[in-house]
C-alpha cells in the first residue's frame, strides 16, 4: 500500500474541500473535517480520511442532510435532547457539549439525547471533551445487527461501541473507546484474505453454528460480543442505550428503514455526564491521583487511550495511504464538474 | 454435600434471629435478612446464607455497626450522598433507593453515593428495585485487590461487579449483575480441588505469567478480567466509579486499611439511575418493548436474568446446605452463650 506524507493542516483542508464541494455548508464542512483531522492527529486511521467516501456517499444520495442545524430542547436541568436535523453527528456534537458540560458541573449528573443523526466516527472526542470540563463522560451508539447476543444464532446488536473519559486535571483523561464486537468485521475480512482462522467465540457462520472460518462469518454469518455472555449483557445495555434512551432506531430497525447507499444508518447517540466534583466531593482529584499513580506505576500495565494521547504530541506529517487520497481528490472534482 | 429443605420464610427467619443475635438492631437485621431470602428465593446461593457467617464476624469484630443509621444528604436535585454509618449496606440501600428514585424522577438523571459501608451481597436488588420505578438503574462496588489491569502482573482491581437494569412495565426487567472478573475465585479453587486446568486468560501466577493450572493462579496469583484488554478496560471503569465516585476506598485502599476479620473491606457504592420517560420521551416504552420482543424471539438466546425471575415465581421450599444451617444455627447459639 503505497503512502503519502500530509500536514495535518493539509488534512484538514483535503477534508473541508471535499465537504464543501459534496453539500456541506461551512459548518458542517468545519465539524466534519475535525473529525477526520483529530482521528489522523491521534493515529486512529479507520476513524479519519477512511471514512470520507462514505460520507459523501449520503451526502450525495440526499439521505444526510449537509446544512443541518441541530437544535438543543433542555427537558429538565440534567436532560438535553438534541435534534440533529438529520445531519451528520460532529456539529451537533460541538454544540451540545457545552451544553451538556454546563448543566452537569450545574446539577451533577446529565444526559444527552441525540437523535436525527447519523454517527460514522469514534466516540472518544466526545467523552474525552466532557473530560476537559472536569466531568466524567459516557458515550454509545447502535449501528446494524452485526453481533448476536449469547446463545442466538443470528446478529441483532451492532458493533455497538462504548467510549468512557475520566478527568484528571493537567493530565490526559483515562479513556477507553472500544467496539462491544470482539472483531471488526474488517479483521474477519482480513483473516479470511490472508487465510487465517478465527478463534472460537469470534463469531458464527449462517446456520448459527460456532466456527474458526472467516469465510463462513462474512458470507452471511454474525460477529459475536467481546467476552463471552458478559459482553453481550455489555453490548445489550449500549443498544438499550443508544436506542432506546435517545428514542432513536435500534440496530434491528436501522437495518429495516436504512437507505443502502453506502454511508451510515440514522441512528441515536446517547452521552452521559457526571461530576465528581459534585458526587464524591471536593477532594476528589487527589483521592484519583492516587489511583492513578499506582495503575501507571504497574510493571507492564497497558492503560487504555495511552497510545491515542501520545500520537496527539506529534504535530509532524501523517503517512497516509495514497490511492485513499486520490479517491478523496477525486469526489472533490467530480462534484465540482 | 448434604441438603435440608427450609422455607423461604425459615430462611428469612433463621437469618433475622442470627442477626439479631449477633450485634443487629431490628432494622439493620431485617434488612440484611431480606437481602439473604431474595438471594435464596432467587437461587443466587453464593450471596444468601452462605455469607452469613461472614457477615457475622464483621458485626463480632466490632468493624461493622449493627445499629447503623444510614443518613442522605441531597447535595443537588440530582446528587445525593448517602453514609451508611459504617454498617451493611442493605438498609442504607433501603432507605437510599426511593430517594434516587424520587430524585430521577423529576429531573431525568440522578446518583448516589454510598459511603461509610461494607457490600457483601449482590447488586441486582438495587437496580430491579429502580426498574420497578420505571428508571434505568446501573450500581457497582469494588473490593480487594484480585484482577490484574490489562497487561500488568499484579492484582489492582476487585473482581468489581456492576449490575444495569432496564425497566419493563408488566414484565421482570431486563437484568444483568456480573463480576469484571472473568472467574470467581472460588471457581479457581474448586478447579484446583478437581485436578482441572483453566483456559489461558483466567488467571496470572505469583510471578505475573499466564498459566492454566489454577493452583498457581490461588497462590498469590491474579485473577483477570472477563474479555481481555476489553473487560479490563470496563472493570477500571467500575473502580473508578465505585471509589472514585464515591469517594470511599479504591480496592487498593480497602486492602491496606482493612481489618480482617473475614468479612469484607468497608468501600463504597455507587448507583446512578435514568428515566427513559424525560430522556427517551413518552413512547419509550412500546419502543424498548420491539426491541425486548425481537430479542426474546430469538432461537437460542440466554436473556441475562430470566433464571432469576424464573426460580422468583415459586415459593416451594428450597434445598439449602445442611452443614451451612448448622453453622448459623451455631453462630445463634454462641451468641446467645
Amino acid at each position: 500500500m503505497s503512502k503519502i506524507s500530509m500536514t495535518l493542516e493539509e488534512i484538514h483542508e483535503l477534508a473541508k474541500t471535499c465537504f464543501l464541494a459534496n453539500g456541506c455548508n461551512e459548518e458542517n464542512a468545519a465539524a466534519l473535517a475535525n473529525t477526520v483531522f483529530t482521528a489522523e492527529r491521534d493515529g486512529s486511521e479507520s476513524h479519519g480520511l477512511f471514512r470520507i467516501p462514505g460520507y459523501v456517499k449520503s451526502l450525495r444520495s440526499g439521505k444526510v442532510n449537509g446544512h443541518a442545524n441541530p437544535s438543543a430542547e433542555h427537558v429538565t436541568p440534567a436532560v438535553i435532547r438534541l435534534d440533529a436535523d438529520n445531519g451528520y453527528a460532529p456539529l451537533a456534537i460541538q454544540r451540545g457539549i457545552p451544553l451538556l458540560a454546563e448543566a452537569t458541573k450545574a446539577i451533577g449528573m446529565g444526559a444527552m439525547a441525540i437523535h436525527n443523526t447519523y454517527h460514522f466516527a469514534a466516540l472518544w472526542p466526545e467523552v474525552e471533551a466532557l473530560a476537559e470540563h472536569g466531568l466524567v463522560g459516557m458515550a454509545c451508539t447502535a449501528y446494524k445487527p452485526r453481533v448476536a447476543p449469547a446463545g442466538a444464532k443470528k446478529a441483532l446488536m451492532g458493533t455497538n461501541p462504548m467510549a468512557f473519559a475520566w478527568p484528571r486535571p493537567g493530565h490526559p483523561p483515562f479513556v477507553f473507546d472500544m467496539a462491544t464486537a470482539g472483531k471488526s468485521m474488517g479483521e474477519i475480512q482480513i483473516a479470511a484474505r490472508d487465510g487465517h482462522e478465527v478463534p472460537l467465540g469470534t463469531g458464527l457462520d449462517a446456520e448459527g453454528n460456532d466456527t474458526t472460518d472467516p469465510n463462513k462469518i462474512v458470507k452471511g454469518g454474525a460477529l459475536l460480543p467481546f467476552g463471552g455472555y458478559k459482553g453481550s449483557a455489555i453490548s445489550l445495555m449500549v443498544e438499550l442505550l443508544a436506542g432506546g434512551m435517545t428514542g432513536e432506531r435500534f440496530s434491528f430497525e436501522a437495518q429495516k428503514l436504512d437507505v443502502p447507499d453506502g454511508g451510515p444508518p440514522r441512528g441515536g447517540e446517547f452521552i452521559m455526564a457526571m461530576s465528581p466534583a459534585l458526587v464524591a466531593g471536593a477532594d476528589w482529584e487527589e483521592h484519583c491521583e492516587s489511583f492513578f499513580a499506582t495503575l501507571h506505576g504497574m510493571e507492564g500495565v497497558r492503560v487504555p487511550g495511552q497510545r491515542r494521547h501520545k500520537n496527539r504530541l506529534s504535530d509532524a506529517p501523517r503517512n497516509v495511504n495514497a490511492a485513499l487520497i486520490e479517491t478523496i481528490k477525486g469526489l472533490v472534482d467530480s462534484a465540482e464538474a
